[in-house]
């Protein structure tokens, strides 16, 4: 503040629309992509299993990949949304976590992808986890940068909360590190454990309240 | 509003913005995806049929659906849109909600896709329908818990406007539901019911009074 | 307005904003996706013309559809841009004419891959031809209808602009039918035509004044 | 401001939102869309390697062109986001400059398929640098005509910034022309400028301090 600036004081600084928009953007994208896993029939297989409808039964495992890949990709894309409920500036360094995160996200299709091709495989089991354990220390050191010390936020934010919100977001990778150790074990519990971090997500938890609006008792 | 609030009560509640341009960014994607189901004929075929003309014209049943599915996917962007002209305020259920209403959405370029492969098939018909019945059913879902006390709102809901938009959500899941049954008297007039149901939307009626904009009599 | 209205007056119309994001992503994928119809050259190819530039040369075709494509793409997307300029409410007829205004648009990847596969067949030409015709008319609807009376317009449009932004609207799909009259000539007339109109486009031109941005002499 | 103007003058002038919205759209598709690069392995080059693991490790080329083709797009991005700090009006001319530069940035994923595909094919290599330096230029006549006399700006820029951040602009497209030269004697050296290029631009330096938010100091 007391130091010469170059810009006008008053010319707000660099506001987080864009990278909201790109975020959205990109999660829209591969949460779309995902669907390409499932494949229709071909006619061959159909007439090979007597029907369509078996046919489509050789889908369940790439219908499964979709469903948990879609809502973990949920999961990150509330996080990110929630911590923008807090974040108001940005600057470069942010910018470019951003771009590194959402690096991370784009490969979530080709991980799926293998996931539901090798899904018995270790290896492709444990890069799925690899991959969403990237997906979520970078959001952590989103997280870690932008509340340093409340330069990019609207307001302080209460230890509580931040604490809170470090919780939930480093249990998914600890989670998926889990599922690796298990992987050498059983892949089918590694696979349990994939299956069950989305789930836990959806269900209501305490940050929530944080979150809630008040009612609004009056009539405009 | 009396319980003890670790957040600053200024600070505003989440806003549905980026739920939103989510929800958007997908039907974009999805809509679009559905022209990949109409392909560009092979040299071979068009030598075979003696010309491009006739080629393109196996086309048609896909461009087909690629019309109802969009048109229908309009539909449903329509009702979101509509719904979010009363809700103002978000919380993490009707987060969840969305992400599951654009998991539902997202199947669609797949089920159109088997619908254009096995137009023919009780199953692809079925199937098309029940992934359309999910996404009229959440979509219902969204809409009673974001209506149901007001605290999502702008301002409370007229009690008849309230009832009018119902209908009108639960009206597709329902015609479905009959295009299924009647599918296992004849899929003809099963897909005739799903070629009708978008039809019927594009049709203004009742509940556009509500968004009609006044006239802007006043040069500003 | 004499009429007893259920909602509140005060309760601000459907604005335009989710037609507009919902525009630009549709047009931010069709145009991302024109991409796929260049393609890298397989080995095989490379090999047998004895080297990668020989390969990529056969692209030449389809890097054109690509480069006409994006742009007349591009005009669409500035004459809708344009509009909204001056539409600043919708209801849902305009919200309808919009998603066929898309449908129209999002058929334009298969039109532009028919165009460089079947490049000197009248039928690809013609079925090129008419897909811009039905985006430039649907577009030409959207406007009319929206000016008509001017309730959906920030404030009444001045005649002339009125005029002037219809014969811009009209220019493109007259050409093309004009294209589509020499392709029973010559095709490659027809695909000059096709060449030439986005040429015409992007030259600056009268409508140009009416958005110029006046000068900011002012230091904020 | 002397001569007549049809429209009235306190109508604002476009804005440079839906420019951003599809310049955003675009990035986020185009940097999804390089997955599609990685692709899973066949079961049957699966058996023939003896393993997944080493399948996957034939990829790695083409995770090495995702990420730096993801990082570079992320510093073009950065780039316009930062021109549109500064811009905050539209004219024609400058909507078309922003076409073009999404019809280079469209082109990105061919480019880098053509990479990964050809790696060590100096056509492949000089193509992907004359992709980049296609983009740099645009985008450095984007800020060339956006800058010129400051009609399109917020206020008038200082001219150190506006000197920096022509710096700025033109060292990719600099060093990708030093790629090109290099790639006559060595096509190593010059993939390896490839990869310097986007670490480079992640590194912070000094034109961010333009771009520091101040400390918020005061709690709201």
């Amino acid at each position: 503040m007391t130091k010469p600036n170059m810009l006008p004081p008053q010319i707000p600084t660099l506001n987080t629309a864009r990278i909201e928009t790109l975020a959205d953007g990109v999660f829209a994208i591969v949460m779309t992509l995902l669907v390409f896993d499932i494949v229709v029939p071909a006619q061959q297989l159909t007439d090979e299993l007597g029907g369509l409808l078996p046919a489509l039964l050789t889908q369940i495992p790439n219908i499964l990949s979709y469903v948990i890949s879609f809502i973990i990709l949920g999961v990150f894309w509330v996080a990110h949304h929630n911590q923008f409920f807090f974040i108001k500036r940005t600057d470069r360094t942010l910018m470019w976590i951003n771009i590194i995160f959402l690096m991370c996200v784009s490969l979530v299709p080709f991980s799926a992808a293998l996931f539901s091709s090798y899904g018995t495989d270790q290896v492709a089991v444990v890069f799925y986890d690899l991959n969403l354990i990237a997906v979520g220390l970078v959001l952590y050191a989103h997280w870690m940068y932008a509340s340093r010390d409340s330069h990019l936020l609207e307001s302080p934010i209460n230890p509580e909360v931040k604490r809170t919100v470090i919780r939930r977001i480093l249990l998914p990778p600890v989670l998926y590190i889990i599922a690796i150790i298990f992987s050498f074990i059983s892949v089918e519990v590694s696979i349990f454990i994939d299956i069950l971090v989305p789930v836990l997500y959806v269900l209501p938890n305490r940050i929530d309240r944080q979150f809630r609006a008040p009612r609004n008792e009056v009539m405009e």
